[in-house]
């Protein structure tokens, strides 16, 4: 049983009130299969960069178990790069630049040895590759997580549209939910799309925790209260890989495993923002996580006895 | 043993998108009394009215067993007034209308029979009322809670500094907590504020949820993921209530008291801001109360059997 991460492997130049750095290694699918590594042994990345990227990151991926088989080297390419600036409160960003380079002619291959798929995940990218990847599965995956980004609605929401009634788990955030359903009440949102196809929703709500919608149940994940957010960057992409990273290590996909899951996942994302980049990520032991964790357990937790 | 509860008993007029309303009872005082009223059922209220002011609002509150013996009645005046409306989001409002009436000359006096006050509720009024109230008990209160906003930290912030400062409590909302102290990051204003006196510190973060903190430890309870909010008016001060009334129905001021306050609050929070002014509040039972705590354990309730 394996779990496959596609989604964007990138450079990226970021710049927040504490500071800037050069051209750093990034991308959806980098954080996701990272973070996802802390819990499941065998994971399978499909991606594409250029020829300029550094054999170090790679090598990286590999010594935490992440199979790069299907990562395409193209040569006399460019990786893809995103340079972008967030504001004071941290949760607001300009893009200052955007290039495409491999990602503009991307056709995702999967490995035969990656046809094991039983938990996929769909990192941001275009929905027609997402969508393309799912085609190219002789098996559907027991549990389909995609990651979105308003982006894709602006440009390709009636291919957004389709991927997303193809898939199990949607992660978005809340004014991806607000943009998506034209509801301002994210219960209302939820509701909605709950009906175009997931049967599981988790709002992302960065600072102020998640929310994971399934049928009428609704479960809340805080975000752990910080000293500082370093670098919002690929917060939402390691969320997403150990959530589905802590789903695959114990092969359940019931809502009880989901509400832990998010926790996982709040948890990872806590340490990624923690420093810039993969700073923090790379850093980490299993001990590291099961202690954040704890602080998830301690922050929430209350005994009331009901009549 | 007795719960005291001072603050405004006014006049409102609301307008959110929803909808608009004439002249309704609303009031910091009459808000979290009510709230408390549903835990603990010797509450004793201080506040000042004018002449017209309605008899059957005094009567309702009586009915829930609050001892009105404090509330003044001033003959020839008008009972404060405010109004205001509140925008799309429902997180920003604009004040519309003041009129301090009774207020602008308000000097409580404390009925001898409320002098066995354990628990004093300080609810949003002028800070040298607040501190004169904490003067003019002959005994220390066991804990003392006390609510104010943005208001006095521009017009009043030294006497607002000395108030703080002798109470146990301080609940204020997210924007006023980075006002208060100059701190961007809740984290970093919550040590501030630990240190100007108050042992636990509140901050409100309205449909985000609210973090108490207590030295080196930190509890968050959710809000309720509601299809609308409908009026957000008074919610701060039933959440105060709520918290106040738990407490004193258990006569302990321990930290795991204080999480599952934070709970019972809100969950009279996210009832109160159903309907107009206290029109849900009115309609509860201690079922109602009951199963939307439930709702609560529910929301953030997780199992995770760490190694």
């Amino acid at each position: 049983m394996s779990l496959l991460v596609i989604g964007t492997v990138a450079f990226d130049a970021i710049e927040t009130p504490f500071g800037k750095t050069d051209k750093i290694i990034g991308g959806a699918a980098t954080y996701a299969s990272m973070a996802a590594s802390f819990f499941h042994p065998k994971i399978n990345l499909v991606s594409v960069v250029g020829d300029d990227f550094p054999q170090d990151a790679i090598t990286m991926m590999q010594k935490r178990g992440i199979n790069t088989d299907g990562l395409q080297i193209k040569q006399g390419e460019k990786t893809f790069f995103w340079a972008g600036k967030y504001h004071e409160d941290m949760n607001t960003r300009d893009t200052l630049d955007t290039q495409l380079n491999v990602l503009s002619n991307f056709d995702p291959v999967i490995p035969e040895a990656y046809q094991d798929c039983e938990f996929l995940m769909l990192g941001n990218l275009m929905p027609s590759i997402q969508m393309s990847v799912i085609q190219r599965l002789k098996n559907r995956p027991k549990l389909i997580v995609m990651d979105t980004m308003n982006f894709w609605m602006e440009i390709a929401m009636e291919e957004l549209i389709k991927t997303i009634a193809m898939v199990d788990v949607l992660t978005i955030n809340d004014a991806e939910a607000r943009q998506l359903t034209g509801e301002y009440s994210l219960v209302k949102a939820a509701r909605k799309v709950l009906t175009m196809g997931p049967k599981y929703l988790i709002i992302k709500k960065g600072e102020h925790g998640a929310l994971l919608f399934h049928e009428n149940q609704v479960f809340f994940a805080p975000a752990l209260p910080l000293e500082e957010v370093f670098d919002p960057t690929g917060a939402g992409d390691t969320f997403a890989g150990g959530f589905i990273g802590h789903l695959a290590s114990t092969n359940s996909v019931s809502f009880e495993s989901m509400k832990r899951a998010v926790i996982y996942g709040s948890a990872m994302a806590s340490y990624c923002v923690e420093k810039f980049g993969l700073e923090r990520i790379v850093s980490l032991n299993d001990e590291d996580v099961e202690s954040r964790v704890q602080q998830f357990v301690d922050l929430v937790q209350f005994d009331i006895a009901l009549v």
